[in-house]
This record gives C-alpha cells, sequence and structure tokens, in this order.
C-alpha cells in the first residue's frame, strides 16, 4: 500500500533532500537561508513540498550547503536519514 | 581565459543536458513538448537558458526523456556531445 519511494516527484525528493542535507550539516533553515541568500520563510515552505523552487535557488541552496545538486534531486541519496 | 565548465550554473547545466539528451533520444523540441505537456517555445527558451526552470517542469522533461533528473543537473552527464 502507498507509493514506493521512487515515486516520488521531483518537488518532493528535492523538499525532503533538502531537509536531510541541512540537517546533516547541522544547519537551520534560518542559517541555510542566511547562506543561499534566501528568507527561512522560503526555506521551510521548499523543504515542506509547497513551493515549485526554480532551478535558480535550486542551484544556490545546494551552493549554500556545499552538495552537488545532482545528490538534492537523487531519490536514492539522504535516504534512510531522519 | 573563461570559466571551466564545472563553473556552470545550475541553469546553464540543465540547459545544456537538457539539449543534449532530447537529441541522444532524437527527439524534436516538439516532441519532447508533446510528451512532457510543454510548449515547443518553453522547450526552445530553456535550452537557451533563457527561462528559469521549475522543479515541476524539470521532472515532467526529465519523465518525458525517460532520463534520471540527477543526470539533467549533472555538470559531468552529456558532456562532449554535439
Amino acid at each position: 500500500m502507498g507509493k514506493a519511494t521512487k515515486e516520488l516527484s521531483a518537488r518532493e525528493v528535492f523538499a525532503r533532500n533538502l531537509r536531510r542535507a541541512r540537517r546533516l550539516k547541522d544547519l537551520s533553515q534560518e542559517q541555510l537561508g542566511l547562506e543561499a541568500g534566501l528568507s527561512r520563510a522560503y526555506v521551510s515552505s521548499i523543504e515542506l513540498g509547497e513551493r515549485n523552487v526554480s532551478v535558480d535557488n535550486m542551484g544556490l541552496l545546494a551552493n549554500a550547503l556545499n552538495v552537488p545538486l545532482r545528490d538534492l534531486v537523487d531519490p536514492d541519496k539522504f535516504r534512510g536519514l531522519d
């Protein structure tokens, strides 16, 4: 029952991986936002899957976390964390 | 002189990889657009790096091409093609 993990949409994968990668770096949403030049509220809404985030902002967030963007859209990365 | 390939922005990598992946599949911009539910003009502008494409549309395009989205944002994929 329920969808397999691999069935997550691109938005859902990015939302989940962003949160997990941020936590791995021990950053708050506010700290990540400051680093990326985005607001805490915007980071929060992305992590909740509420925002249809753009490629430019995806790049800013990946750079701020110092992870390759490909990892943030990879359903097999950051699995089983949190 | 000039930026190294690895310095391409996320938008530039996606634009380049989308075009190369589409050509590998022998699809026209119109065919890809039809498959993804997007217009030919929109696909064209994404490939030119003119559009700040959203994660939802990135997912639609990756699905239409039957490639993982992570490959379309990976600077080391589809290199040296075209």
